[in-house]
């Protein structure tokens, strides 16, 4: 059933402890019966990526094995397991990096990424995409078409977590809200925001070349988190998104909510953070946070390729499968939004 | 309290019986304890206005007493009620042209729109504003920023109209929405779908030119409902919402949408509709109507003072206070949009 | 892996065409790698067998091929296939009679029920539980507490109809609630109505012993629907579901409903029915259907353990498997509530 | 228009500086044009009350004029303003005591009780109940029927607390619900949860007598918080309720929570808690308290009515007026559930 150019063997990046990365060659993987392989065109860096390499765990996580990291990718199918159609060979993809089980409770409700028995890329235990071919379940290898680029399409994947947080935030027209930080999933959030009807979006970050960026992505008002923390806190928005993980910041954001708003919490901090309980019972805010995504594909894939939302803008720099630590550390530059790695350039 | 220059009388535009519109001298109206007098710059016509004229009734109400139309209306505030703060005169406003009761269920629940002993302009027994002074309640005189004009300050009102239909419909980003029906009700449901995030908006009406209009307004893709009628009826969309009261829009809207979609009905037809119910079973569809709007001004406002939603580009023609008639008459050229009266031009 | 006592063949109640039932001696299925082998110990009588049985369709399926009836089953696991654990040989379920496909848009979303490649019991191309062995998948496969009889394990599916509806009809405490048609749905509608707060329960039934049932089941008021007429219009109920399917219920009971209300149609009848579109309008309305269910069994098996739903009460009459033509004609009597059929004893 | 029998002046038991209560004559009140005068029968004693009364002050709110307190009441109207109808004199109510403003956003989309202008029953600014008589606009004098007592009528007001928080938490038929705490709230969310379907209902107090309590008012499990700390945190609850104010058993039920579920915070305790953020997240939880209640009146009376919701059983002691303070000292007794004032027994 596979394309006859599938070599053999394949080079991937392999994390093999903190801080160090290795370029391996291995088997190209096989694809299951309900799964196709693709070969991969572009994966985006996360700071979750950049985590795992620099501590060698990210919270609960540790890295005890070698592992491929990377969960933001693209590419085209080139072999299919033998329950999916060989029609989707030459298909450009964008992988949604999960496979839950079937059987689950939360699976069964429709909360998929919820579900306990999941695998997902790059987390111990399952490699990701700074690979030259990964394995996909069919469904999950969402077909794009040719005005997304390869680069938006890996992105499809933060993407989809600035829509599951739209989802939760109840973004809707006319609507006031605040972003706090502005690093690419904030950014990404503030599209979402913008396309949502949102007519007033105030990002807050430290960084002003984030501050800059923020208004080129949908901000109407860039604000500095300390400078400006009295107008944040009395802004009376009608939702509120941490893309920061700060504590202060989530602290400021439910003040500045008005009555019967919502929070949601996206950026990763500490496990427990003191919150303003009051505030959210005199206010009957509702307070929540986002676990990935489920079910966003189609829609992220509709609003890039409509022109709503701009991916490739994002992108501040492209490495090669052997350049990884690099890419890995360019996030630590403030002017990258986005690196992107191109596995099989 | 007043502006020095409120006269003791004005003229107003009045409907006598069916087919006759006199221009009348009437007191100025005394401001009531809560409400503020405001001059009036712009007043939208409607089709329930056109429908009072020409037949002398609009479903269950008959106009059986002289009646003033006309409920979209903007103006300037010259006068308040005794427990109103003077500081509102010489303020720009829009006027929400309802007077609901504040005690009954629906009101305390929110759904101000579904009170029973309403009061709303130009239904027989409530005055409009096709004269040159109106009394409004000070909450429902919205204040408008200098960057709407008085002709969008009098259309947030048809605005209100889509912005209650989109929250109804969940218009959300990536959406795939059918609209049937490209007056400008449906052009301003259009709108607000396309500043909700929808990808696709299909659009049908029998007229080219309005469905030109319709490409304009959002449409991203306009619709004959009779030589597209199949590829309507397969387009699994999201959500549709008629605008027209045609009951065979109704059902091929019904069949266009998804498992799980939900239809609107925005139009007014005939009281009683064959609904296709085992398709609205078998795809678990939800299917509501609305009802004026309640809550929708402040989001009106945003959109437009932001510019993501254009209403002076829907005004097609402007009258003055003694050509109402010919006002409501334009309204069956197929190349208005929105006829504007301006009472005190 | 499997119990020694699983025989080869087994009986089977076959219809072969309208009004025409065959006892057939089959082989015992094998279950797939993810399913288990089911002794069946008691099955429900659905309207809709009746339906297949005297007419040989329902709706647009058609009986073209044998089919075995019986949808609403209970058992004991006697196999399982090879990624099933075998310590679930021996355990007491009830049978959740739907396979869906994984990897739809419908069942990712968690409606699994309106998945366009479903296959479920009893419906032409699947085979149903009139006979003493069925597989399903593990996962739907509950298992059942001591306290839950087998026939109230079987009847866990038209509970689980009934739990669909309450969750759509939004049934809440305190509310009132009509329901029309007092058949054995609507009696198990009546009792998810009482357990879920409902203070009144209006049920009507054309029928004296149904009515009289309903007063059993939860109903706080049994009418009649001719002579009540107008106290049924004029209920300004909170919701509204139909278990009747007849078009006059249909309209009545959307008369009957409050500002906002909800309707929700669970019989089937005609597959277009003429609805007040204007009543719709003007109050707001929400109108949905249901189409079978999804997640509700481990809310039914809760229900009934706990002793909040009575579902043995139910049971009026129970048929060995060769008496399964005596079972089907069974509910043409008044007095019959719920029959069962119990294929191994 | 006033009944025959009203005095000129009353009896009115006044906080007038911490632990310090006075019985004053006072005027009897006159009620403005929307509003009724009330005989007072019976009005609960709340904690509220206990705070103001032992510490001058409730969070922010501080007493530096005498104070009325008690906001539980319910009397015999005897009285009515110009704007309402003699015919309610005579008329047996339940007074739900709150006074918004009617132009407020929160107004008008329904959550009157957020309202910011709001005046509200013994909260500085406003006086209670424990008077003979008091004044309340017409509609939120809520009559009832004579199968509710006057000790029920008055504890419709923490039954409300009860119904909002059912309403925030979703109750829903089957669920597993977790609830911290029970003192007399407690005990009613209790049997809200019960009355709307939940199957286990987990009430944790570290009171014994407490304990027996709750099994008394719905609980299917009374849990010790220490003892049974594990079992909590394990239980993996649809739905929890804090009635305690207690950091910890905020975090222990936050942590119970299955994925997807929802905790509302009731209980007040510190305006800052330190909270589980990572659990928030990665069970994608909502979080949100409440703030009294809005639109409960209809469904309260219709659930005491109709005898789900035992309130009578909830009161442990009477008072006459004079004995307000042993009223207010009775609830430190853990064998109080609820302590009822009986000003003009």
């Amino acid at each position: 059933m596979s394309d006859a150019n599938v070599p053999a063997t394949m080079r991937a990046s392999v994390l093999t402890a903190a801080r160090r990365i290795e370029l391996q060659e291995r088997a190209v993987p096989e694809p299951a019966a309900d799964e196709v392989l693709v070969r991969v065109t572009a994966v985006g860096v996360c700071g979750s990526d950049v985590h795992f390499y620099q501590d060698g765990h990210l919270g609960d996580w540790q890295v005890t094995e070698p592992l491929v990291l990377g969960h933001e990718s693209a590419g085209v199918i080139v072999d299919v397991g033998r329950d999916v159609s060989p029609s989707r060979i030459g298909q450009r993809v964008s992988v949604e990096p999960q496979h839950p089980s079937t059987s689950s409770a939360e699976t069964l409700r429709g909360d998929y990424n919820l579900d306990p028995h999941m695998r997902f890329f790059a987390v111990p235990g399952t490699d990701g995409a700074f690979q030259e071919y990964v394995t996909i379940q069919s469904h999950f290898a969402h077909s794009i078409p040719d005005r997304v680029s390869d680069w938006a399409a890996a992105l499809l994947e933060p993407l989809s977590v600035a829509i599951a947080t739209g989802r939760r935030a109840g973004f809707s027209a006319g609507d006031r809200v605040l972003i706090t930080g502005a690093g690419p999933v904030g950014l990404a959030i503030a599209q979402i925001a913008r396309v949502s009807g949102a007519s007033e979006i105030l990002v807050s970050d430290l960084s002003a070349p984030r501050r800059e960026a923020a208004r080129r992505f949908g901000a109407t008002t860039a604000l500095d988190p300390i400078a400006d923390a009295d107008a944040i806190r009395e802004a009376g928005v009608d939702s509120f998104v941490d893309a920061s993980g700060a504590a202060r910041a989530v602290q400021g954001g439910i003040e500045s909510l008005r009555p019967g708003g919502r929070a949601v919490l996206v950026g990763m901090g500490l496990p427990n953070l003191e919150l303003p309980v009051t505030q959210i019972q005199n206010k009957e805010l509702w307070l929540t946070g986002i676990f990935r995504y489920a079910n966003t594909w189609p829609a992220a894939i509709a609003l890039v390729a409509s022109g709503q939302v701009d991916l490739d803008a994002m992108v501040t720099g492209t490495f090669a499968l052997g350049e990884v630590e690099a890419a890995l550390s360019s996030t630590s530059d403030p002017s990258t939004i986005k690196s992107v790695v191109e596995p099989t350039r």
